[in-house]
């Protein structure tokens, strides 16, 4: 078996090829094997077409051939429709022909059982040995702009064809991929490419994602996710795009837990697989969002506002002919987490030369007269485009490209502020016919419908203008085995994660009671005594702590009472010995935790302790490893990061040490993760700033076993 | 002065008078006293139209007057279109000649500074002097759609007139106002009646509010809400149209935190004043919406569902042609508290009967075959109409309605569904061009576009449907004046707290040594002490609390030993005593407090104590006074919930008592609301179920004054 190419390769054939079979070519266009033929011949295709048809001569007025094999030329792209039993030997065809790239629009794989399945891994396994990368199968397929390739019976060019431009439309789901192409068009979009993936039996989204980043016809990216089978991949194809300085926008659906279920620990149940999918996504730079009306929205704007354009920060300029909206407009916002700053002193004087009634601050009231007079508004406009103070102007109108006067007043004023402003970002909030779009489109200007929308699109933007342009790195750390002995008990787990620098306090396993009064002497009082047992893992519920141990003489006693509690309480439980540790000093207790993804691999995850955790979710998450930057940058996110910041009163923790141990863990989890499926610090005490950072407990989960064979 | 008029009444002239008169009537249309006089004409206003002009014969062709005194019959509406220096005039002049209402539609006064603001006063006095009832002025006036009265310059007439229908439109801002007109117009929804009150010198939001619920013209209202001037006037009039069984939704616009800047108690850091709109509006039976879009979708809703036909519940049966869009639909149901019931077998097998690939649970993939055969659609969807399983159906297509073939498959199956099930509530997920539009509303079918705004638009019927139909009760609850000595001490504040049902626990102030040991020997040890003064509000900071006294030893010296701390630290402090104290057995602490909010009255607010409140903003607040049902409600709605409920292993607490406490609390608020200004209680410890709930530490805040006063 040859290796898998390398992700997105291969895939040019599919948006550009010179001929395009079609096996099962059909007269009958309500049909998946007559529609792509229809649409071809209707829009245009300048290359060859090759209906193949066992039984006709022709198929809709062209030449038919009875197979790939007798066809005069080999087609670069094949477009595959016939019953799925029929399909591996269709795509053997194919690869035998030396055609470069399949579409399989049957359907009848994966989605339709086990007997489905099986013939779907035989496709997967065709396209490996033979490089013929195959899109689908129950898929949508793909339709190339530019040279008019269509490889899909998508409903979306039905009443018309794409116009050609810098937006690749890629998604799993057929639907919700051509629904997206449909709406893009119809604002007046440029479309490069559409590629739908379906079952993924060879090309996957990463492919399609990394495909796409290499085109030089495509600038933005609009993507449908439903699912990730490679996350490595995917990270790779995500790192393509960034280096590229193609903006990746993904609508992600289907918030699933699956998961999530097998893993029952604190860290499991509160970072699900859509959490580890959000980090994923967010590390890679690309930009979740939770709509196809807001991806929409996004990726109309980055079409429209021209390579590079993006705000360097969160700071807008709201500008109305109406208080009232001014008010709305501030509101939504903020609710976006955009920032509307004083204009300047100077700026205000500017705007009231113009309007002497405007409320000149920001938002910005020019009031009513800027309707009939368009000088004034090409004066306030340049006014608050000449000041430093925001990022982006938001221009907002209710009706100005539906009255005619008022239309009129707005593209004058708005081209004249675009010429002695060519790189200011201006956002409107307003609907617009398509005729007015299309010159406000032209200006780079491109106007959002609804105020929340235009917000969110603001507040999108920015998030991409001010995330590092560093492409993420996919790093690979080198795995290295761990020795068994470190699963068994609480003392081996932290002597190996100390060893890779997690702080620990000063800890002694004593096996016998002398033991333990000379190791608490050498720690010095108090002290803290646990069970040492590799069939115990929740100490507490045997009675095997004893916490504020002060003297010799309370340890004898509280080493004793212990020992006969636990034998009491777990009496199969083997001993290892009791653990004297330095007690530790009042902190503020952190969760920090790891877990090896299925499909991501290791992830970090931190939270404040407690309820923090457990009732509001507050947790950080990242692919592991972070460095302590990073892992600080986690910490800061937290809603609860005041308490380690001196909220309230409190000393202000010491969060540099918590950052180090953090880094610390995620690079032991990395290292480790073919061996170790979770570790649970919990709690990280950390203390007050320069006093450190130390784990008090650690539980390592092996890779073979689930939690709850650990905890019986 | 004569005593000013319910709330809502007298406003009757304003959408359907006999006569209008236009004071300052022009034949300039681009002015205020122009637009009116076209729009009159141009619609056909059945009864007569008297201009009034100073100089001019004849205004637009109509005969004009020289003033209100000359016309022939008393207007019964007078529009007044004046410089704002003559508007007094003119409105006492429709007072005198008997107009009954009148619309300023001029500006220049509040929102132009002092002079314009007693110029407005006096407008008001007029009005309330004459009976005259004044909208505005700075307003866009009104527009009654049956009778075709228009009193406004509004942009949204320039175009058409909106057809007649259940929809009333009511809104401060002018622009708000007529941009929702005019949205809902071009959704085809009727309109019943616009009101705009701007600088609300007379008729405010809450007669506008009260006259579209009078009206039997009007089903729906929707309103646009900036502020509010007088609290109990606003809440009877939701009493009205609650009663009246017409859904109010409204779009606060304005999230001002003016009103919270006051007070400086945690109280009224942690209870802004759109926090307490908020409180009161849900309080009112209002429906609050976040953005203009989703006051549209929800008054389309409202407007076609027909009267009284709301969900019972959250649960939804979604129903898609695609798995993808499934998804999709289900996670944004999920985001909006809806939930996806599982369908019965029975109804899932008759699914699989009329569509055998079909996912038949819920989401329902009916598969693109519902799009080919009509019947298909009308099995499916009389199958999911006839399970009890949901509350309401939710049918999305993203092609529906904008490919002919499709569009008359859905018309006809919707129209089947209709006739079989003529209650079921069904929304649709879907564009459709307006004669679609037209047909689904007339079956009662509202099109929502946009996958997110359909489910906010289901979740927000839902939140309407499953509201207790009760009428607010707008008690007035009688006012008690409360002795001066009740704000001196913590003692004195828990004594008359504990007189009005407030639990506390045992203590008693002594005045000497030998008391306090009477006084522990008869409460039992341990105790806590606590300094008794008028000067100190922060007892700890003045080392003023000793707790888990344990014997009369112990007593002594703490005793001895706090008198002296307090002397050295605050030694201007008047000292009344030493509190001896029950102490106060463990349990889960609420900040329980109240605050007079000078709108709205007083509120009563609740949240877990500590990081809970202070970090995550986890309080309840409502109108007092509440009893124990809605006390208990406030404490069901908190998020840190389950902590009082038994989470992690933790005993249940007393719930009940402390719903009792906080009942108590609420109503003493709201009998002293005229002397007291805030009451802080924290905490109020609650204890295990059945042990009870008790005020550990109160503060009451008198209405003179503020809060730093108390605590200098």
């Amino acid at each position: 078996m040859s290796r898998a190419p390398e992700v997105g390769h291969g895939l040019e054939a599919l948006f550009a090829p010179r001929s395009i079979a079609i096996v099962g070519a059909s007269d009958d266009v309500t049909k998946i094997g007559g529609r792509p033929l229809q649409f071809l011949r209707r829009y245009g295709f300048g290359g060859a077409i090759y209906p193949v048809n066992r039984k006709a001569a022709e198929v809709q007025s062209l030449r038919a051939y009875p197979d790939v094999a007798a066809l005069p030329d080999a087609p670069e792209l094949a477009v595959i429709a016939v019953p799925p039993e029929s399909v591996p030997q269709a795509v053997r065809d194919c690869a035998a022909r030396g055609v470069k790239a399949a579409v399989v629009l049957s359907a009848g794989f994966s989605e339709m059982g086990e007997a489905g399945a099986q013939l779907q891994a035989e496709i997967g396994r065709i396209a490996r040995d033979t490089g013929l990368r195959v899109v689908g199968p129950n898929c949508l397929g793909a339709i190339g702009v530019p040279a008019k390739s269509i490889a899909t019976f998508s409903v979306a060019l039905e009443s018309s064809f794409p116009e050609a431009g810098p937006v690749a439309v890629v998604s799993q789901s057929g639907n919700l991929g051509s629904y997206t192409l449909r709406l893009a068009s119809e604002r007046g979009l440029g479309i490069s490419r559409l590629l739908t993936t379906g079952n993924e039996c060879d090309v996957d989204i990463a492919d399609a994602i990394a495909s796409a980043a290499a085109d030089p016809g495509t600038r933005v990216i609009l993507c449908c996710m439903e699912t990730c089978r490679d996350g490595a991949k995917l990270r790779r194809a995500m790192a393509l795009a960034r280096a590229a300085g193609k903006p990746l926008v993904v609508l992600k659906v289907g918030v699933s837990e699956a998961g999530s279920a097998a893993a029952a620990s604190h860290t499991g149940a509160l970072a699900g697989s859509d959490a580890v999918f959000d980090a994923v996504l967010r590390e890679g730079g690309a930009l979740r969002v939770p709509s196809i009306e807001q991806l929409l929205d996004v990726g109309h704007a980055l079409a429209v506002l021209g390579e590079g354009r993006l705000p360097a920060g969160r700071r807008i300029a709201v500008l109305t002919a109406s208080g009232g909206f001014g008010v709305l407009l501030a509101d939504a916002a903020s609710a976006q987490g955009l920032t509307l700053p004083r204009l300047s002193e100077a700026t205000q004087q500017r705007i009231l030369q113009a309007v002497a009634f405007a409320a000149p601050a920001n938002p910005v009231d020019m009031t009513a007269q800027v309707s009939s007079r368009p000088e004034l508004l090409a004066q306030v406009l340049d006014a608050v485009a000449a000041d430093e103070a925001c990022d982006t102007l938001l221009l907002q109108s209710a009706n100005a490209f539906h009255v005619s006067r008022l239309r009129d007043v707005f593209l004058a004023a708005l081209t004249q502020m675009r010429a002695r402003h060519p790189q200011r970002l201006i956002v409107l909030c307003a609907r617009a016919p398509a005729e007015v779009r299309r010159q406000l489109d032209a200006l780079g200007i491109p106007a959002i419908e609804g105020i929340d929308a235009a917000c969110a699109t603001v507040a999108a933007l920015a998030t991409l203008g001010t995330q590092s342009s560093q492409p993420s790195e996919v790093e690979e750390t080198s795995r290295t085995p761990l020795a068994p002995e470190a699963f068994a008990t609480e003392a081996s787990a932290k002597a190996v994660l100390a060893a890779a620098g997690l702080p620990v306090l000063r800890e002694v396993v004593a096996t016998t009671r002398d033991e333990a009064v000379a190791a608490a002497r050498a720690i010095g009082f108090p002290v803290v005594l646990k069970i040492v047992s590799p069939d115990i893992a929740h100490k507490t519920e045997v009675g095997g702590v004893v916490v504020g141990v002060r003297s010799e003489g309370q340890l004898v006693d509280a080493h004793d009472t212990m020992l006969a509690r636990v034998a009491d309480k777990a009496p199969q439980a083997r001993i290892a010995g009791v653990l004297v540790a330095q007690m530790a000093p009042a902190g503020c207790e952190l969760i920090l935790g790891t877990k090896t993804d299925p499909v991501f691999g290791p992830m970090v995850m931190v939270g404040l302790g407690g309820i923090h955790a457990e009732i509001w979710k507050d947790v950080a998450l990242r692919p592991a490893p972070v460095d302590a930057a990073a892992a600080e940058a986690m910490l800061r996110s937290l809603q609860s990061f005041p308490l380690l910041d001196g909220a309230r009163g409190r000393p202000k923790a010491d969060v540099a040490a918590a950052a180090e141990a953090i880094a610390a863990l995620s690079r032991f989890a990395a290292r480790h993760a073919d061996d170790v499926a979770e570790i649970d610090i919990n709690p990280l005490v950390v203390l007050d700033a320069g006093q450190g950072a130390y784990a008090l407990d650690a539980l390592l989960v092996p890779t073979s076993k689930t939690h709850k064979d650990v905890h019986p």
